[in-house]
Formats: C-alpha cells, sequence, structure tokens
C-alpha cells in the first residue's frame, strides 16, 4: 500500500479542529507548536470561523488546494461521509482517531471497521487507524498526532510504530528521543503494522525501525519487511506484548490480534536478527542508541572508563552478568596508560582512570584516544552519572575531552553509562547527542542493551534461510488425528529421514520370518494410531531374538492390548532392528497458527522435561541454522565430546533436523504436530536412529 | 566500637577549614549549606582568620569547648599530631580524608596506616577512612562529607555506608533519595564497615541498612550484625563488588580487602535474608523503597493498575520475567470494577483503568479501593510515567486520589512504576514520598526489585541456624593432603554419615572372608592416599560374588595398581557390600577462607557438570535449610516422585547434609574439602548409601 499521501502529504487538513481538550485541539496545538510552515495546512469545523487564530473552513470542499492528508477527529459517524468529501480533493491519506470498532469486541464495532475499510480501499485512501493517536512526521514537519507533549526539537532518525498510543506519547515526552516518524497505528487492520515497518525500513530518513505490538496480522509480510530490513541491515527493535499468558490475553483483547506462540515470535525474530527487548525504557533506549551512534562497532569489543574504583567494580560485574566481556589491553597500551594516568591507578580494562582525570580536558582526551588505539578495543564506554543540576564541573572538561576525540577520523563508537539514573542535564545530553555519544540507561538496562547490541552486529543474515512457511491455519477447531508409528515413519521416510527397515507383522509367521531375515534382536510393539501411550499397555517388547522369543511376545503384545485397549483398531505388530543406543535426543515441530512450523531440538528424558533446554527454530532451516540450535543448548557439550569422550555425529544429526524441517514445510496445510522420540545419536561418521516417531495431522 | 562521637558529635571541629576546593573547602561548604545549628561547630586554620565569613581557630587548643568530632581535611603527615591534639579535647572519632595509606599498597602505605591505628587505639579515637569522603548525618545535623553536592532536603531513614566515596555521593545526588547516614568508609580497616553496619542496625533513626562492600574484614561480626538485623527485621540491602573475577581483582586492589568466594558470600547473604542487588540503582531504589513503605505488604500478592492496555501488558510481561504473579481478582471485585470503569474496560488483574480514569480523583480513589480491598491483593503497583514537566494534568487527580486512600487505617502499601524513565517532577515526587508512595525504576528494575521484595517477606529467620563456622584459614599457602577413601569414610562415621560396613582387607584371606561374611555382591576398590582416581587406574571392580571371583579379583587390582601407581602407598583392598544404584547425588563442602564451611549440593553426573544445578549454604545447617537447599535445585523434582514414581528419601537426604555440615563446623581449623560422591538416595524410608567420599585436609 502506497504511504506517501498519509505519511509524508504535501498537504493537509484537520476535520474537526478546535481549541478545546480532545483529538481536534490536540492536534491543532502540536501543529502550531511544531510545524513551521503551514502554508498548505488547513483547519475545517463548519462550526467556527477560527480556530487558536487559524482561520477555519466550513468543509474540505471551500479550499482551493488539493487535500493530501485528511485528519479526521470526529467522532465515528462522520467518518465515511468525510472520507467520500476527502476524496473529492485528491486525499490518498487519513488518520482516524475515532473508536468504538473491531477494539470493542462487538458486532456493531466489528461491521463499522468493515465498512470504514471497504470505503478505504474504494476510494483508495490509506487510513490509520481507528482507535489511534495518529502520527508525527518529524523529517517532513507533519503534525497529526492527537496528545500534546512538552515543546523540543524531536528531530531524529528513529522511526516509532507502536499499537499503543500512550507508549507513543511516552517515548515522546522522553527528552532523549528524537524521531524521524512516530506513529500510533491503532487497530491497524486497514493500514497494517507490518505496512508501516514496510515503509519505514524504506525511509532513508529513518535509521532505526522502532515497534511496539500486540500481535501479528500478515505474517508473511511480517517476514518479508524482518528479511528486507536484514538485507539492508537497518536495525529493528520491537517490543512484543505476550511474554507472560495473561499479557498475551490483554493484547488480543486490546487490538484483537491473532496472537501465535510467544515462543515461535521469538524464534522468528532471533531468525531475521531482529531485537527483541523487555519493556519500553529498552525500548527507547536501545533504538536511540542505534540511531545515535556514528557507527556500529565491529566486534563485541567494549572497553569501560571510570572515575572511581567503585563504579568500575560495578562494570565489570554487571558486564559479566550480560556476558559482555572486556578484551585485556595489550602491553603498549597498558604502558601509555601507566604514564598518562596518576601512580596510584592500576591500568585495566575496565578501567579506574581515578577522579582527577576528570578536570583536564587535554589529559582526558589523550586517555580516551589511548584507550581508542588500542587493537583489542572497538567500542568505549564511559561510566559517568549525569546530574541534572550540574554541581561538579568534571563533565565540562571530560565533555571538552570527548568532543575533540570525536572529531577524530577513526574515533571509535562511544556511549555513556550513568549509575544511577536521576535528571539528565538537558544541556549535555544535547551536545553528547550531537557528537555521536548516547547516554545508556543505569547499568543492569545498560548492559542488557550491550548484549543486544553484540548479538546485533554477530548476526549474520547470509548464512539463514530468510524466509517462513506461513500456513493457512485458521483457528477453528479442526479435526485433528494421529498417524500410526509406521505410516508416521513410512511418511518422514520420503524425506530421507530414519531407515525403513521396518515392518508390520500381520501374522505371528510374519513376525517371525522378519526376525530370522534381520537375524538381530528385534523391537516389537503394538501399531495402531488409537494408541499413542504404547509402553503404558504393554505394547512395547525390546530385544527380542530367537524364533521362539518372537512367537511368544506377538502373543503377549496382543493379549495386553486387546485387554487394555479393548477398542483399538490394531494394524500388526510393528517389527524393527533393535536399535542401538546412542544420545537420546527430540526433535518435534509445532505447526504455529501464524509463522508455521517451528522446529524444536532438545536432549531426551528430564533434560527437556525438568532442564526446559529446548532450541526453537522457524523452519526452513539449512544446515548452519541446525547447527546453530544445537549450539544454542546447554547440553550441547554432551554431544561435542563430553569428558574426552568421542563427539556425537553431529553432521548426521542437523541433516535430520533439516529433512524434519523440509518435511514440515511441504506438509505445511496439514501437519499439527511431529515428535521423533527419541532419536538416537551415535558417535561421529555413525549416523543417528529414529526410535519413534509421530505425527498429528488435520 | 563505640561510635558515638564521631556518628553524633556533639561538637565539632573542621581542622584545615579552607574556601578553597578540596577536603576542606568542601566540608565547610556542605556545613554552611546543610547545618542549621553551627554554635558547636568549629573552623580551624592556622594560617586563616576567617572561612568563608566563619571565625577561624589557629588550634584546637584555642577553641572554649569539648571536642567530639574532629575533621581532619590536612595532608597525612599531620594527621597523628592532630589526633593528640584533639584528644587532649575529649576528641573521641575523627574523620580522616587524607590518602596514601594501605590503598597504595607500598610498604610506606601500610606501615602509615598502622601507626595511624595505633595511635586511635592508644588516644580512644574512632577514625572514619583513612582515604574516605567522610560522612553526613542527616537526622542529628553533623556535616562531615568532602564532596559537595546540590543543596536539597535528604533527611529520612536510610542508613548507608560505602566503601567508596563516589558511590556515596552518587547516591546523595539523587533527588529521591533520603538518608539517616550517608557514610564513606574509605579503607576501613581501623572502624570498620561491620563497625558502621552494627551502629546502623542499632540506630533507631535508620530503617533500612544500605551498603556497598568490596570485601569483608571481620566475617564474625559481619555474621553477627546480620544476625541482629534479621531478628530486629531490619532489612540490610547490599551491592558487593566481585561477581565477576575482574571486579574482585579491583576491589581488593582499591581496599586491599580479603574477598573469599562470591557465591560463598552470596550463600552467606541468603543464610541470613540480606538483600543482595546487582548495581547502584537497584541498591539506592530498593533501600529507599524500603524506607519509603510505611509498611511491607503481607505477603507477595501485588494487583497492578494502568492507564492504557500497553502499559498493562508490560506489566504483566516483566513481572513474569522475575517471577512476579498477579493473583486473581474476587468476584466481588471484579463486580464493583465493572461498575467503576467505563464499559470498555476489562477488568483484570494487571488492571487497565483506561485513561478516562486520571481526570478524576474520587473515581479514581474509589477504584483504587476497591482493588486495595480485595483479599487477594497486599500491595498495588500503579504504572505510571512522571515527568520532569507536567505536560498532562492527570497526575494532579491521581495524586489527589491517592493521597485521599493513604489515608486510610487499613491502607496497603503503594508502588509507582515508571514506564521509562526521565526527569521526575521534584513537586509530586516529593508529595507521594510524604504519603508513602515510593517512585520506583522503569520496569526491568522495578520487577526485580519486588522479586528481592518478595523473597525478603518471604524469609523466615528462625527457621534458621543464625551462625556461621568462620575459619582461621589464612591466606599462606598450607600443606594440603587427602585421605584415603576408607579414612575418609572413617571420620565422616563419626558424625552418622555412612554405614561403616567396609573392611580395608590387608590380604586375600580377608577379602574372601569379609564377601563370604556379607553374602551378596561386594564392589572392591583399591585403598590408597595417593590414588584419587581409582577408576583410572583400575582400581575399582563392582559386583564382585563369590571366593573365586574375589580372590581373582584382589589380585587384578593389586596388578593393575602395582602397573599404574607402582610409587603409591596402599593400605590394601576396600571391601563393602555392593549399594543399589538410587539417584545420585553430590554432597560437597568448601571451607571458605572467610566465612568457613560451605555446604554444596547437587545431582550427581551432568546436572552438576553441565547445567551446574547446585545448592550453596553456609554450615552449621539444619534440616529445614537442608530441605530449602534441596529445593532451590532444579533437578528438585528428580527427587519428589518424578513423573508419578516415588518420592526419595528426601529426609534422610537432608539429615546426611545436616550431618556433613556437623562434621565440617567441628573440623573447620582442619579441613579443607569434602567430597561425597555420588550419595545414591532411595525411595522414601529406604535412605540413603555414600559410595564414595574424600577428605581433603590441612
Amino acid at each position: 500500500m502506497d504511504l506517501k499521501k498519509l505519511l509524508r502529504p504535501e498537504s493537509v487538513a484537520v476535520i474537526g479542529a478546535s481549541d478545546s481538550e480532545g483529538f481536534g485541539g490536540g492536534v491543532c496545538r502540536n501543529i502550531l507548536n511544531f510545524v513551521a510552515d503551514r502554508r498548505r495546512v488547513y483547519f475545517v469545523n463548519p462550526r467556527r470561523v477560527q480556530v487558536l487564530g487559524v482561520t477555519c473552513y466550513k468543509s474540505m470542499a471551500d479550499i482551493d488546494d488539493t487535500i493530501d492528508l485528511a485528519i479526521i477527529c470526529t467522532p465515528q459517524k462522520t467518518v465515511i461521509p468525510l472520507l467520500h468529501e476527502a476524496a473529492e480533493k485528491g486525499c490518498g491519506g487519513a488518520v482516524v482517531f475515532a473508536s468504538g470498532y473491531s477494539e470493542v469486541g462487538t458486532k456493531e464495532g466489528i461491521a463499522a471497521e468493515l465498512a470504514l475499510k471497504q470505503a478505504a480501499e474504494s476510494l483508495g485512501i490509506a487510513i490509520m487507524g481507528p482507535n489511534c493517536a495518529g502520527f508525527a512526521n518529524y523529517v517532513g514537519d507533519v503534525q497529526a498526532f492527537a496528545f500534546v507533549s512538552a515543546n523540543r526539537d524531536r528531530r531524529g532518525s528513529v522511526g516509532v510504530v507502536s499499537q499503543s498510543g500512550q507508549l507513543c506519547l511516552t517515548m515522546m515526552d522522553d527528552p532523549s528521543m528524537r524521531f524521524s516518524f512516530s506513529i500510533s497505528a491503532g487497530n491497524a487492520k486497514l493500514v497494517t503494522l507490518e505496512d508501516y515497518m514496510e515503509f519505514l525500513v524504506d525511509d532513508p530518513d529513518t535509521k532505526v525501525v522502532c515497534v511496539y505490538l500486540e500481535g501479528v496480522k500478515n505474517p508473511e509480510k511480517f517476514a518479508a519487511v524482518l528479511k528486507q530490513a536484514a538485507q539492508k541491515k537497518k536495525p529493528v527493535v520491537m517490543l512484543k506484548a505476550g511474554r507472560s499468558e495473561k499479557a498475551g490475553e490483554i493484547a488480543a483483547s486490546h487490538t484483537g490480534s491473532l496472537s501465535g506462540s510467544d515462543q515461535a515470535f521469538d524464534a522468528v525474530l532471533k531468525k531475521f536478527g531482529a531485537i527483541r527487548v523487555d519493556d519500553l525504557e529498552e525500548l527507547k533506549a536501545m533504538s536511540q542508541m542505534l540511531a545515535t551512534l556514528p557507527r556500529l562497532p565491529k566486534k563485541a569489543a567494549f572497553a569501560s572508563m571510570n572515575l572511581s574504583g567503585g563504579e568500575t567494580t560495578i562494570c565489570a560485574d554487571v558486564a559479566s552478568l550480560y556476558g559482555i566481556e572486556y578484551p585485556d589491553f595489550t602491553e603498549e597500551t597498558l604502558e601509555a596508560l601507566k604514564e598518562q594516568l596518576p601512580d596510584y591507578a592500576t591500568p585495566n580494562n575496565p578501567l579506574d582512570t581515578t577522579a582527577t582525570l576528570s578536570y583536564d580536558a587535554d589529559l582526558y582526551a589523550k586517555v580516551l584516544r589511548t584507550v581508542m588505539a588500542d587493537p583489542n578495543v572497538e567500542m568505549i564506554l564511559i561510566g559517568y552519572t549525569l546530574l541534572h543540576e550540574i554541581a561538579d564541573p568534571s563533565i565540562h572538561f571530560m565533555y571538552e575531552g570527548i568532543e575533540k576525540v570525536s572529531k577524530d577520523k577513526d574515533c571509535k563508537p562511544i556511549a555513556m553509562i550513568p549509575f544511577m539514573e536521576n535528571t539528565r542535564n538537558p544541556e549535555y545530553s544535547n551536545k553528547l547527542f550531537h557528537i555521536g555519544v548516547p547516554i545508556l540507561p543505569p547499568t543492569t538496562y545498560a548492559f542488557k542493551l550491550l548484549a543486544y547490541l553484540s548479538a546485533y552486529i554477530q548476526y549474520q543474515g547470509d548464512e539463514k534461510s530468510l524466509s517462513l512457511k506461513c500456513s493457512s491455519y485458521t483457528t477453528k477447531e479442526t479435526d485433528v488425528y494421529a498417524l500410526s508409528e509406521y505410516d508416521s515413519k513410512k511418511e518422514l521416510m520420503a524425506y530421507g529421514i530414519g531407515t525403513g527397515a521396518e515392518l508390520v507383522a500381520k501374522s505371528e509367521e510374519e513376525a517371525v520370518a522378519f526376525a530370522t531375515k534381520v537375524d538381530v534382536p528385534v523391537v516389537m510393539k503394538i501399531e495402531s494410531a488409537d494408541i499413542l501411550h504404547k509402553s503404558d499397555v504393554g505394547g512395547v517388547k525390546l530385544s527380542i531374538y530367537g524364533e521362539e522369543a518372537v512367537r511368544n511376545t506377538y502373543h503377549e503384545i496382543l493379549a495386553n492390548v486387546r485387554e487394555k485397549c479393548p477398542d483399538a483398531n490394531i494394524n500388526g505388530i510393528l517389527m524393527a532392528p533393535m536399535l542401538e543406543k546412542g544420545i537420546e535426543m527430540i526433535i518435534g515441530v509445532n505447526n504455529d497458527p501464524l509463522f508455521g512450523p517451528i522446529v524444536m531440538v532438545g536432549m531426551g528424558g528430564v533434560f527437556v522435561e525438568v532442564f526446559q533446554d529446548v532450541a526453537l527454530y522457524p523452519a526452513p532451516l539449512n544446515m548452519s541454522e541446525a547447527k546453530e540450535m544445537l549450539q544454542s543448548l546447554k547440553s550441547y557439550p554432551l554431544l561435542d565430546g563430553y569428558r574426552g569422550g568421542k563427539p556425537c555425529d553431529i553432521e548426521a544429526l542437523c541433516k535430520t533436523i533439516v529433512q524434519v524441517a523440509a518435511y514440515a514445510c511441504a506438509n505445511v496445510d496439514t501437519l499439527q504436530e511431529l515428535d521423533i522420540n527419541p532419536v538416537f545419536v551415535y558417535d561421529e561418521g555413525r549416523g543417528v536412529g529414529i526410535a519413534d516417531a509421530l505425527l498429528v495431522k488435520r
């Protein structure tokens, strides 16, 4: 959808302009406060001659200009007629603040939204909302936001789109945030969140795409946009509601979004290298850090510089909590620092420069340059608590020092980390912003953000299969049914999974013939789609060898099952050569209603159940993604030559994972669930063995 | 040590009073800014007649008053003579800012500190520092702090003691912090950190003890103070350097503290119910929350109230990350909320009240009272981002509503949680403080703090053995030696650990006699203190039954060992009835140089090694503490009737843990390490079996 007239209009009409509180009043005030060139901004209100000193038109028809964007501040029932009027003036975009649509969940509301959608489509108007707070375009000087906020320069390069107007406003209220666009998407079922994201990923003024979302409408488009961002290396930072069940429910009722599994969402973002954050402070600070830094560090290699020992230990400890490591300085750096710092300082990374340094801008610059020149270091973290009212003059000297260094051609990225959040001095916050130094939130947040940054710069999109296989799954109850073990294995065989050295014996004689032919101990299992827990009903017997044993077991199993499951439909007895034991793994697939097959891998038994040590990844996936999944397991060392043992056949295991994903993609419309448990992994070069498999289809 | 004259002096002399920058200038300025009654505050400087308009005395002798506290702002070499002068005036406390003592690590520095210590002791003067920033006593109106900070009312009930002057100052710079005392302890080897903590735990004006420490000097006293705090239910909030190895090194070089293991420190704080935080923001905010709340909640049962859906989902999600759960509201509450809230609101906990509520103080109070009256709720969290410049008037109405409710006799604790940190409006911050409503940091911090709070109110000190068995261990290298398995088991037997059904066979005949007598399969192991890894040298044989097998095995083991360890001293062959396999656990003890025996429990094999799933706890410990250790293991479900199996004999396992701790305490001066691996745990009522044990002594 073309959002140009909506988000970058040449001419704007505010319908329902007003000087009282409310949508109309808010928009008009924001326009007067923030928009410098108002020559093509028109206020419309049939009952007013002037609003806030600006001439009012009775209707859009009276305006002697075309109208790109109509900002409709009036109640629900007026909206569709106004869209028709606007269309007459060439309108291509409209903001609709009114609520009472699908978000209320009533039949009337849903019908109203449908009617709005139809009108918009037939008139070719891109609609923001309904039930939204509007938007501000800080690069193009457009104000269509309904809530007022303090007067301040907000022009920057973070493009925000949010399904919550309040969170949008809170970010605009933050003194450190600077935007290209700030968009409150509202119900976002007409122009969707994915549409706005696509616009911002494309937009040259937007350096970072910053998203609050409660659910995804169009998973294919969502994936396509994330792929585009990954390829452009434009960071997407995302706060998504629904880590907890409660939040999932609230989000669904708030905007009526479909919600897939939150874990699937997590896995999808990981695949596309988008950054998922945990709260609004992180969303803001992560986005603003990425937007402020002139460039990102080449490696996650940080140096920390602080004015005191206490601060230095905090930077060491909190960094270690988030897996941030400080490389050692080289001998040259240490030598230089020993010369530059007072005698009682002990050069080290993290570095306590001692406070004396903060009263000498030249010396500060010198030490900063020394640290920056260290080849092991790619980004410098300056620990300093910038107060609102400056009681101590050290920031003057420090700033001067940093500013000198920031002009160096080979200046590496710098960020400032306060130890306590309070009121940051606006003058110095601004100055630091303008030389490309973001101030992060205090340490726990700061090092969490640096961990996000580290993961982001290490992400290699070109090694991933940047696509999803979304299903046409609907939330309707569908009949699901399980396949028998034999049928499950047979289906998987077609994708190269398993050996197929199995037979369903329909008679004692067939069983004996199989056992005689393979001439190794066999496993015998009841074969029935009706019996999922075969062991529980005496339906599984292991290590059977010799004709007599096979005959006896055949009858024993049938007797057990007839007694315990008299109604089960029995296909026979599944005969298979007894598999040698290896390391037990589980491979599963859950077909997510939004994102399609999500592959799960974990170590069998208590590892999955007690430690929840599993890796999830959306299909399709390639060998390097399968390997990444395995490596993300805490139990991975057990596969990789634990305690001097032989490494397992990780290659074969990865191949199986890739094949399972391929099977799931090919059967996305019929697969409900897949469970291979256990798959035995043998020593390197010796492959894997599929002991049991279960397909649930729909 | 009596700190009364140091911390609550009646009369004060500033030695080296000055109007230029530096210690003397800082102290004088702070006194003029903050101390209302300066009648018994004297400035001393032989070279000045006046300082900042205040008359200066040439020396303390010239002052016609006794001097309780001497604040010595002059260089190192002047300090001891000044202490003598001060003693003449009845002085009992002194602040020494000068540095160049033990913290520099030189022989001269250490000697200077020793001389200072001897002078202080002989003169009966309690010395703060050296190398400190001094202190402020906000309840007694005493200023002896060297660094200036903004003019502001800081009187409150958080008692701070910090080994970093900078961190002390940063907390004083925070607009929300309010102190009884703020103490920068410096090197703290004269008056120690433990002494200040004891003072603050005793001090009736101090509601919360807030500590930054880099190491413990006197572990017995540290434990005694924590015990006192636990018994008084006075919270101790602590930031300790040294989670990471790097920070440990920096902290040690910064104040030259002994450092035990950080994990041991953690375990000690847990035992005494002290709250360990991760950074300065947490230290400040946790302390200030505990000090501001009129009372603590009775249970960790929170309700969340927010003005928008987006904010509500954040409170749901971030809470779940930190294990904070919101109990469901009762039917009565839901009914009442449905009446009080707009139609489109969906009552729930967490609650989205919708923004309309924030413009009606009475309605806000009504809804708050409804939530508070819910019997499932013990504390209310109000989600709201208080800006520095108020753009939206809702806080006026909300505050008015909260204020009404805060006067209710049965008002439950309330805290405010912002979604983004920026500049908090000072007027409303103050107002909220005065009605007992703390403003927490943004959500990630806030819910982490609430998790600390939950653990704190759930802590039951009376169920713990509130003591430690610190050792007289010194950091000197000591000869350590291992005991053989038999000798290890014999020692443990005396403490009721193990069965003693074992024999060291010195001959083939003795081995056969043992095996014949027990008449069950036996395990035979080489018995030698020189061979720690018996299996690796063919020194262990399992399930031996029958005379011939015993004879053969006897010779086989000896042959193996003679070949692989020709120099080992061999005591014979350890004979034991073969233990039935149970769940494998490990029990260990590490004798911490500071805190004495720290008991470790974990599940055997990969659980400890790969998942680091272990519990640590300082000895001595009782049954309920042993149980708590087990319950803290992720693998605990495997002991407690996993998948419908029988529960293990947890009682017997706990008993063994308690006995091991008792053994370790009794042998604290000689024990280096203890390792029982594995101990088999059998089904309930069937006890445990000690398969192997190793003592390392010194």
